[in-house]
């Protein structure tokens, strides 16, 4: 399994991922989940893929191999992450992509009981627009982020889910975005032995068309490493603070059923 | 959907369930998903449920109704929950009810494309044993809780699993247990709309063979309203006082991919 999400503020976009891909415990490699799309001062895109990653990985060869063609090629299609007017003719694009490789290779997965099973989110801003945020299923169709929905997560999604609910605003700050989907990450990793380290972190800052930072945060970066021990210690802390519940006192040896 | 956990102390057991069961969001209804088994003195055990309703019920009246005929009907089960030597038999017990419930309904269900699906906990002291914890799967076969794992969760259990995996350890009173479990369902409320109150609480005190506490907490319980908003407040608080990240300072904005 795989943890992505992808966050969408007033002041630009946050997408965080782990990196690992597993098929069993004892089958666990390390392949980057996120992919960036940029033309500096029109256009940044960023894919990050959960699923199949035969799948994901085709699908983002398909999107390069369309813009390497650049409409040029016969039977490539004229419409590319590159030259899509806006983030919806973009997310239209990616859902092609799923939507050529399931006519390809479908059939032939079924016959070994594997599933077509991917999941993409794309978000970035291309000029003209304001930052966009969008999830395509396997099916290709894809919802957007409207202002109630400031986040979309992909693959083991509800470990890390809880915190942002109770934290993530559109208002958020990057900074506080990027705790955020830190410590979402780091619940999950806890718990799940499926997501883990190195994470791809990629920060874009509105209105800029390029990526503000793009990094690798492995077990040693001094920063996560804070947090995770931190955070730990603070919903320690926090939980010891909660009062008892006054229901195993003396008197409370009664029972209401 | 529904979430129950049950926590294995050296002070005792606790088991939290909502009763919230639904087939679609239209058609939400509330059930009790906890039975208490317990003849004082001698043997307290407490059943949880999860998975299709029907099935679960009627596992439910399968050990009842072992009970009540106590090994005198014909072809009733000379071993029930009542009469049961050791808390495996008794988790025995509750396997060979769903089996047999498999073997009545599992091809009918299939006919209609619904799954074979229940899952129980099933936890307590008999006396001469000390309390323990099992977790029955929809086979009829079972594992117990070991000096390494001091909780078993069913249902929707991801949103509400990494407090419990920050906190909880064999060692922790059962108040504490009780905050964890209260916190632990609150996450998972706030994500999951299949869940919800009220919460079916059951506390039980080492070697008491009796049901320390049984309630039904709502959305008026003082204590839990108490929890849930300190929780907020003491998680916001503590994310805050996360340092930020200073990835996005300005000489940050060169990429590192």
């Amino acid at each position: 399994m795989t943890y992505c999400v992808a966050m969408l503020l007033d002041t630009g976009l946050v997408f965080l991922s782990d990196s690992r891909t597993n098929a069993g415990v004892d089958q666990i490699s390390t392949f980057r989940k996120t992919t960036v799309f940029q033309k500096p001062g029109d256009r940044v895109l960023v894919l990050q893929s959960s699923g199949n990653l035969a799948i994901t990985q085709t699908a983002v060869s398909i999107l390069r191999d369309a813009i390497e063609a650049g409409g040029s090629r016969e039977g490539a299609p004229k419409m590319h992450l590159m030259n899509a007017p806006t983030m919806s003719e973009a997310a239209r694009c990616v859902g092609d992509a799923l939507r050529e490789l399931h006519r390809r290779d479908a059939s032939a997965l079924k016959d070994f009981g594997v599933d077509f099973n991917a999941s993409l989110i794309l978000g970035g801003q291309i000029k003209g627009e304001s930052p966009r945020l969008f999830s395509v299923y396997s099916a290709g169709n894809f919802i957007e982020a409207t202002a109630d929905t400031s986040y979309f997560q992909i693959g083991e999604s509800k470990y890390g889910k809880p915190i942002i609910d109770r934290v993530l605003r559109r208002t958020s700050s990057l900074n506080e975005a990027v705790k955020c989907a830190l410590v979402s990450m780091d619940s999950t990793i806890r718990s799940n032995l499926s997501v883990g380290l190195p994470l791809d972190l990629v920060i874009i800052k509105r209105d800029r068309y390029a990526v503000a930072r793009h990094m690798s945060i492995d077990s040693d970066n001094d920063y996560f490493r804070g947090v995770r021990s931190r955070w730990s210690e603070a919903l320690r802390e926090a939980f010891s603070q909660l009062p008892d519940p006054g229901w195993l006192s003396a008197v409370a040896r009664d029972t209401t059923d």
